[in-house]
């Protein structure tokens, strides 16, 4: 009898990095969460998950590791190469390289939007799905786009930059330098900056006084929603208003069947979305109107990623 | 000996259609214009080619036609479907089925700036390369998008309307019914516009006073600009301005290699192009820059539409 195959999935996040043994039906082996340790070089990282990954092939013999693939922030899948990621104090590294010296195995690595569009086009919600972008809503916005049934990685690996579309001349200033980014509408970080433009506007406002508007409690703001909060309302509508905007020129460009959102941001739902729907619709020419579906991810937040991370070796399988 | 394969090539356009039986290698054979005569049914269109092809082949009878490409307005690869043309009184019509009716080949349909990117992938500047945007800048802009070396047609079709991405916000009515698109700044109709709008701005300005503004003279606008005359360098300034934002967008997106352009606008060629490459390295991200090309289609005008319709079929074979 033949081994069973595995690929090690590995999600690395600003903080966080996850793992695991995928099979080829998604079945994830041995996922751990583990610190990313920023502040170290990568090869401490890559150190800890060899050790941890030894020790679980000592005792699941039966298994043979035939690949590793790899989702990352600023990742670049043409070059190997994660190129000076904000959050880790790495500059460039040539992660696939410091595998490679492990296991001389397919080891593939792209960024964490993408590996997360593998994930929903291999076990998710886009399985029967050949044109579709996936969305990430955390601190930033991403974008992993399917285009006739394959991942679109554009001439330098850089394609999917969706959270840096300019959808407001002159708009806000955006982390990347220029002006009006979706991404500094649409995130995290673009959330902040509505909370605050509010307070601007009402400043005696005792609820948006009482955010803490350097780390926003979504939920709290969902709850808020739920319970017909009106300055809540705005913030949202607001939101929906400006993504609309971005998800009406992507349809405009590439006519995907839907956009499938994921990460914090997404857990607003439909609070968000129903207004992202009508602006985009606001924003089409008449033979695009509805042609999109607004979805929202179902794989559970970890596994997406380590799944999506393996899918990038076993879809070239 | 077997007979030569020859695909028939046809591009309709409003007022003339060309036609051309092509090899695998791009050469075309008895290539023809005539007048498209939109106010008769399509089908009178259909005979008068067919006759034409008939006498072709009686004389080459070493020929043998194996399939049919077609390249129109607002024709839809998936459906075979050209959706009501707005220069052509035809309304819906199926003129893959029509052409069925004469023979059982294999016969595609495209809109024509996708037969025009796959012109340039088989037979002109793109063949090297894999993402690239064709931008046809005629009476209106269109766009035909290669991606990881396939053509983008979304899910319904309908992928590459570039030409109605919104570049302002509020900004110019379009034809579509919307504000701000790409369209209504860089196109023939655009340039109408935007001339009209410098006139309304220097009523007593003397060459200004003096273009016919319903039907531009692209040439003479080129003399102009090239023996510096102000008002028309401001006047492409402004539309490579605007052409910029848009290709940002793109580049964006889906990190092409090159932008193509092709149709009457593009003969003003580094005229215009000069002040959207500016335009659209300002509304870039750092990695994104100058990470695109602007080049000029080189294939002879009324060759690259049939050779791109022939190549719908010969790039299925």
């Amino acid at each position: 009898m033949t081994n069973h195959q595995v690929v090690l999935g590995i999600d690395i996040g600003g903080t966080n990095t996850v793992y695991g043994l995928v099979c080829k039906d998604g079945k994830v082996y041995g996922n751990k969460k583990i610190d990313t340790n920023g502040s170290l070089p990568a090869s401490d990282l890559v150190n800890r998950i060899v050790l941890d990954i030894e020790k679980f092939f000592t005792i699941n013999q039966k298994m043979d590791l035939i690949g590793i693939g790899i989702g990352a922030p600023n990742a670049n899948y043409l070059t190997g190469i994660i190129e000076n990621p904000p959050n880790l104090k790495w500059g460039d590294v040539n992660i696939v390289e410091l595998f490679k010296e492990r296991y001389n195995i397919d080891t593939l690595l792209t960024n964490d939007a993408n590996a997360a569009a593998l994930g929903e086009k291999n076990f998710g919600i886009a399985k029967n799905m050949d044109d579709f972008v996936l969305v990430t809503l955390g601190t930033g916005l991403g974008s992993g786009i399917f285009s006739g049934g394959k991942l679109i990685y554009g001439h330098n690996g850089l394609a999917g930059e969706m959270g840096h579309m300019i959808i407001e001349r002159n708009g806000r200033i955006c982390n990347c330098g220029n002006r009006g980014c979706l991404e500094s509408y649409v995130s995290a970080n673009g959330l902040i900056q509505t909370v605050k433009m509010y307070l601007d506007e009402n400043p005696n406002d005792k609820f948006l006084q009482s955010i803490n508007s350097c780390k926003i409690d979504g939920n709290m703001l969902d709850r808020e929603f739920d319970e017909r909060n009106k300055m809540v309302r705005k913030i949202y509508e607001y939101t929906g208003e400006k993504l609309g905007i971005g998800l009406a020129q992507v349809v405009t460009l590439l006519n995907p069947e839907a956009f499938i959102f994921y990460g914090g941001l997404s857990n607003a739902g439909d609070r968000i979305l129903q207004y992202a729907k009508k602006s985009m619709n606001k924003n089409l020419i008449n033979n695009h109107l509805d042609s999109a579906e607004l979805l929202l991810s179902e794989l559970p937040e970890g596994q997406a990623g380590i799944q999506g991370a393996a899918s990038l070796v076993w879809s070239n399988k």
